[in-house]
């Protein structure tokens, strides 16, 4: 085996296609529900929000698509992205695992977030979409939209939760490097804006709000889709790039098939992006690995919530979706991976979850930023804190192999920096994080 | 040739030698002067401050200096880097010329002060030296120390800035998250410190101030010494790495030798290190290529300066160098390119460009900003400000060429990314950035 850091693919060697884990899941995937009448949403529900290409993605039965060439073009400017073998954090813990991370966090916006952002754009531009709206919370996946629009000429209006927009000033700049209209949320732009303004002129929002502005705008202004960064198939279908560069660059360097593959997840796409096509092979029975989901305490949809249909936001604007789900309502503690505080999960994932395919675990946030300086200080790269709750578990799996003596491999998603979370790190390091509630 | 975005070499093929000019040089250096005797100094004069080796390396003759392994290995998390070809950029600029850049932004502080940290670490380590100590402005060199440090098992000293410290908290975090003591300074601890305080006790410091804390420290402190992040020799010979890979990056795609080689200029440690290992073969007459040093208007060493001895600091604590100098008390109007605000230039650039072997060109800030934008909206990086000095030369270069129809090959050192410095685009972008004084 090459003794390599970091294990490269050449721009020729990229995959062309991405994987769609549906045809391959043990089970049919249940249908989405329309939130008035409840009964199986239609291809024309849903034609108001998304364009035409990717509703058709959404429930498309064919394994592999053709990544177009122009979202090839962009993903070149940082794809292939590299997978690290992490030889100083295995060092560190003296173990005899040999741990890998793919590396999402050098892509222009600092995490995995425009794998799909620039194929979103595309379809949108194609079917005639000349403005692209969504919401944001921190801004992770406000500025991957905002530069995919940019490269496809488009329009992007993206809906800040206010108290982001006011705090974190620096993901809302770099949305606008990129041209993006920016609307601190709740704003008087839109009716549902509007509404909670007037109960609450100081209203600081939430991501439910955010969502409930981005879809009204889309459906009422012409020529605007509305766009969604996580959670549905479309979208963890183009996270699938991801999976399939790390297959391809184990193969380069020789190693054998992971043992233990993890990421973490709110939404589910980042995971989704890593797992699929390796639980290609697992579903077909040609390989055998534990696949690990890591959550925070606090907001565990796996762990603590239930398989059933659910909205996806506050405000019911979207189908019910059959998933692992804390309930619509539920308002996570402001923990500060903020990816990571949705309610729901991904259907694909709950599915496979619910079939014994993947397991799942939790850990608080102190335990969090304790790995992340682990590895911080062996790997020399700041996690993102949402990033940490796979470390934090490739970790624990790494001691266990330490105790046992098992050379295992290790595969996990470093889905993006740290950066621009430095105030993040800076209450921890400075002020201590202060205690969550786990119970809700 | 490839049709690459971003060439790489595998960790194998990285250089294990710096390239240290001095014996190509077209003349001898001017020897660096005592302070207070204005003699030559001896080697003995800098014992307190930096360690043997480092003294060594200051005034080596050899032309080739075998990098140490465990240099190599911390070189390795992030190194080789890649070198770019910024096709899109071409493309924007309807230029036949061909534009590459070498970027060091990966790093694990974002720039290419690690080059030289790692070393400086390595050999005072190797030395002795328990405990390093410097000053930083925003952050970017002290970060790098901080890192450096950590994988040496040093304690770091941070004599931060005050205003840098209050305003900008995310550098000060990244060196905590690396185990270093991070001071605002005009502090407390050191007797040149307590003075400014007890005449100005809401002094926000200076640069000045705090290489005067940082030297004082190191030299009453037991087993301490200082680190300088620019401006001496062997400081530019540890960032050769840079120019070195980028020889072979080229090679490898098969492109001839560069027309044009760029870099922006503060104290010189970037430029000089893309530089120098292409320089060698200019020195020798083998190769012809223009060599431009890009500076901010309103701090232009070689553009305003003086060419005389003078020394590196606002308190006398430095030798005497022979050098491009606005001379030691200039105090440079508050641009956002931090790093570009010292008064002296490196004596090995100084020579080279009193030789005419290089030539120096100057820009406003609001027209290093406009280029960033068209850089960074065609490559999808965002430049540090100070680098942006190189793009907005390289733009220029190119338009040329597209007026006289010339493919020339145009290499620029992307020194640092620019997330960190969001802040400053924010001024840009929703403020508008001061008029600065160009006249001073």
């Amino acid at each position: 085996m090459e003794e390599a850091n970091r294990i490269y693919l050449s721009d020729k060697e990229m995959p062309t296609i991405w994987y769609n884990i549906i045809p391959d899941l043990p089970r049919p995937l249940d249908p989405p529900l329309h939130p008035g009448t409840k009964e199986p949403v239609t291809l024309q529900d849903l034609e108001p929000i998304f364009p035409p290409s990717l509703i058709q993605q959404e429930v498309s039965n064919q394994r592999f698509i053709d990544i177009p060439g122009e979202v090839l073009d962009i993903y070149r400017l940082w794809r292939p992205s590299p997978l690290y073998r992490a030889r100083r954090l295995e060092k560190a813990l003296q173990t005899p695992a040999r741990i890998y991370y793919k590396y999402e966090g050098d892509s222009p916006v600092g995490s995995h977030k425009p794998n799909t952002a620039v194929a979103q754009a595309y379809y949108n531009k194609k079917d005639g979409t000349k403005r692209l709206t969504t919401e944001t919370g921190a801004g992770q996946w406000g500025s991957a939209l905002s530069m995919a629009c940019h490269y496809f000429n488009m329009e992007c209006t993206v809906y800040m939760v206010k108290v982001s927009y006011q705090q974190k000033p620096y993901r809302r700049v770099l949305m606008q490097t990129w041209g993006a209209n920016v609307f601190a949320s709740p704003s008087d732009n839109t009716k549902a804006g509007k509404n909670i303004l007037e109960k609450s002129p100081d209203s600081l929002g939430s991501l439910g709000i955010a969502i409930s502005e981005a879809i009204e705008d889309a459906v009422t202004t012409p020529h605007s889709k509305y766009s969604l960064g996580s959670v549905l198939n479309h979208v963890l279908l183009h996270q699938t790039i991801i999976g399939e560069e790390a297959k391809l660059q184990l193969e380069k360097v020789g190693e054998k098939y992971p043992d233990i593959i993890i990421g973490c997840v709110g939404g589910g796409s980042n995971f989704g992006g890593l797992l699929f096509p390796f639980m290609r092979d697992k579903i077909s029975g040609e390989k055998n690995f534990r696949a690990i989901a890591v959550e925070p305490k606090s907001c565990s949809s796996f762990l603590k919530g239930k398989y059933e249909y659910d909205l996806g936001d506050v405000a019911g604007m979207t189908p019910y979706l059959k998933m692992y789900t804390l309930g619509h309502d539920f308002i996570p503690p402001g923990i500060h991976a903020g990816g990571l505080r949705y309610h729901g999960m991904a259907p694909l994932l709950s599915l496979l979850y619910n079939s014994g395919l993947i397991e799942a675990q939790s850990y608080k946030q102190t335990d969090i930023f304790d790995a992340s300086m682990v590895f911080m200080q062996s790997e020399a790269i700041l996690p993102a804190p949402e990033s940490a709750h796979a470390i934090k578990s490739a970790i624990e799996e790494a001691k266990k192999c330490k105790e046992t003596g098992e050379e295992k491999v290790i595969l996990f998603n470093l889905s993006g920096n740290g950066y621009l979370d430095l105030g993040a790190y800076d209450v921890y390091i400075n002020e201590g994080l202060p205690e969550v509630n786990h119970d809700s």
